[in-house]
């Protein structure tokens, strides 16, 4: 069911689109259009978000909102890269670590972080529940458990899958500390060290990490940065090399933001079923899509079982709880047996707090929230980075999560403009940790996840400053 | 500073060895034993479980303690076996996933399981101090101390490591999630696959599916019953095999309970120095010792930097709560990478209970309580186990823990005995579980560890006549 919120924006989107509403053309005020759709001006707000999020309108400071010129923003949505088609071994660590290290610095402005900011969770309503169910254990769960995880929390997110029209096995889901331990048990599952593993490119660097650790080759496949991986592209890997598992990230992808189309994903899955390929489905930011449903998860068009679905609850409700899971389909007593091997159980007073947590309800509430704040925090974000940056610039707009992807106009190299921001306090995350081989060094991926931070602004006006100012790559 | 029952103890035990009160001879009774040295009632039941535990005298039946024959005992303890002397690769895993699953139906009577009764953990304080510490909480915190740990909890164990006379490097101790996390990224930092790992013979199981899970071959090494690691034995292994690292658990191995002297462990970490071979510690139970002092870990004779030792509080304060640690040494940096890739950092929730536990003070008091329940308890067993098994049974006699590792008199296949007593309600942990080559066969470990649970000693009395019944292996 569609809120008030959404329908309003629906409606305004349908005007823009049919040209009742015109580029450059204001919107009614708040106040007007509180009067007109008979809505408080919280849902108009709401719906102003949501289209600007959508990159449909967008606000003039101390004016209002105005209808975007469509050609701009489209002219300037980030652009696709040749993937490479050699599968190369991984050793990314170094850099990647180096990066991570300087993004953890309070005095840093947080561009480079992967983690929205915790102000935005409702912890004290989780320490409250989590208190409550610690103190009524009983004493014999927390051994009964291992491995698994607590049965309550597995029923609700058993619910949650039944409520997506997700089948899962009986053995499903898998309680794991954080998605990161869920996605590294499933690939672990099905490779053996010297596979090759076809990933997104660029790649989330976790699962460049995963494949070194593991001791395993990256073939990338061609990925859109508005519709994600290309089926074709996927089924000519499939045919040119032999695979032993995919890794991809359908919704909001890791760096690019993309959303996988429903038809390319039933493609995806027909085709990995086709050829027995398992594929490891990083679900993280399904929960935080701005617009007006859910993605349907690879998973859901899953029928041989081959889709291990992975997620967690550190990108929309408790971060630092390092609560995930995997549902692993046909691989999951192998997924079970490598999680007792590896770590035996997930930390019983996390799964209690998030068990007690989502039976008291709320959950839902809060996400509606959270999609909102982050939807309004990207396009303003976004706004700030085609104001400030060098002209040609291109800026991805996802439709989901709190990520942008930034590729600079000239041959320059991010990991440089990196360490000269660092210089100045600022964080980025450089194109050069998402590949194996240090490509997209002319991209960087900017956090817009946190809403409150007074220096975001002024750092993306920084972070334009040194963009025009970079070298190129030697 | 010795405590008063362990200063009475002590005296009893010198009249005991120098014959002033001899076998077959009964001991004061507790209220003549009061009065004769000046204390209470609950210090001399704590110096009788003491010696009880350490197999020197024993309780009749409603007629008090006794002291015990040395020769009998003696003549029992368990004996070594020859280890192999070729390295193997492991695939235990199967099995041991039949025998770790049996243990957690609540019906059965926990023999076999790893876990000491829960009952015997202050969960209700730590529940209280995990409460309020969450609500506490700085939102940054849920991030900011990615991967290494909570500050305060780190400080807290750096803390002991320093009262314990070891020096550890600044980057350590890397909180994990439980010492299984621990000890796998420890073996994971100093190995490829293929490579060899010296161990003990038998060794915990845990430690064979690290093995195999990251594609290592398994060399044993010589261990007695008693002293454990015969560093003789461990110079043989590393002058025929290419060994990358050894694991062991010098203190109350599991299975065997053995205890390393203090001058085994020097040459031990001398041997492995001279060879340059990296050591992981496994010290889960070092805290569990039932004597006066806690062994020494390895880690404290360490000059090089090559012991990695790992414990937690799984087994001696806070089962369930999954935190661990790794005093990782030179390869401190390697392993909190390796944390950061596989799952990224341990649950906060967990983190703050344990750290604020620590700081209210208390633990100390806790693992003393803690001690004489488990040498009572272990002392109690084993009387059982001496009364109903087969004439010539040998049964361990651990100095911590509370596991028993019992050797039957007759070649049997305690797998099928194993499964026997399951049909009987009862599980029990088989020998062939704590080998790669599926050896010990005629051996199994019994938990001592529920001291409330009114069913054990009947459960014994079952497993003594089905080892009277067991056929030979096939």
């Amino acid at each position: 069911m569609r809120t008030l919120y959404e329908q309003l924006a629906e409606s305004l989107e349908q005007r823009i689109r049919e040209g009742q509403l015109r580029p450059g053309e204001r919107l009614p005020s708040v106040r007007q259009a509180c009067t007109q759709a008979q809505v408080s001006a919280a849902t108009v707000f709401q719906a102003y978000y949501l289209l600007e999020s959508r990159g449909l309108i967008e606000a003039r400071p101390r004016s209002g909102y105005y209808v975007r010129p469509p050609a701009r923003g489209h002219a300037r949505a980030a652009r696709p890269e040749a993937a490479r088609t050699e599968s190369t071994p991984v050793a990314i660590s170094e850099l990647v670590f180096e990066v991570l290290d300087s993004t953890r610095d309070r005095e840093v402005v947080p561009l480079g972080s992967a983690f929205p900011a915790p102000e935005l969770f409702p912890l004290e309503r989780l320490a409250r529940a989590g208190a409550r169910a610690m103190r009524h254990l009983a004493p014999q769960a927390l051994t009964a458990e291992l491995t698994a995880g607590n049965v309550r929390l597995r029923e609700a997110l058993r619910a949650r899958y039944v409520r997506q029209g997700i089948a899962v096995n009986p053995d499903d889901p898998i309680i794991t500390n954080g998605a990161m331990e869920a996605l590294n048990l499933c690939l672990q599952a099905v490779t053996q060290p010297g596979d090759t593993v076809a990933v997104e490119s660029p790649t989330f660097y976790a699962a460049l990490q995963a494949l070194e650790r593991l001791h395993l080759r990256a073939i990338e496949i061609p990925t859109d940065p508005t519709s994600g991986v290309d089926p074709d592209g996927l089924a000519e890997v499939l045919r040119q090399h032999r695979v032993a598992a995919c890794w991809l990230m359908p919704s909001f992808q890791n760096p690019l933001g993309a959303l996988m189309t429903t038809s390319r994903r039933q493609a995806i899955v027909r085709t990995l079923s086709q050829a027995g390929v398992p594929v490891v489905e990083d679900d993280v930011y399904g929960e935080l899509f701005h617009g007006a449903t859910r993605p349907v998860p690879l998973k859901a068009f899953d029928r041989d079982g081959l889709v291990m679905h992975c997620s967690s609850f550190s990108k929309c409700l408790a971060p630092g709880y390092r609560v995930g899971w995997a549902a692993a389909g046909r691989h999951a007593a192998t997924v079970q047996r490598l999680k007792m091997m590896s770590s035996l159980a997930t930390a019983v007073p996390s799964q209690l707090a998030l068990a007690a947590y989502m039976e008291e309800g709320g959950l839902d509430r809060h996400l509606r929230q959270l999609r909102l704040t982050l939807a309004r925090n990207l396009a303003r974000v976004r706004q700030w980075v085609l104001r400030h940056f060098p002209p040609g610039t291109r800026v991805s707009q996802p439709q989901g999560g709190y990520f942008l992807w930034v590729q600079l106009p000239d041959p320059v190299d991010t990991l440089a403009l990196h360490r000269a921001a660092l210089a100045q306090g600022i964080s980025v995350a450089p194109g050069a940790i998402f590949s194996a081989d240090m490509r997209f060094q002319n991209s960087l991926r900017l956090n817009a996840g946190h809403p409150d931070d007074p220096r975001v602004e002024g750092a993306i006006r920084v972070l334009g400053a040194l963009a025009r100012q970079a070298e190129p790559p030697r």
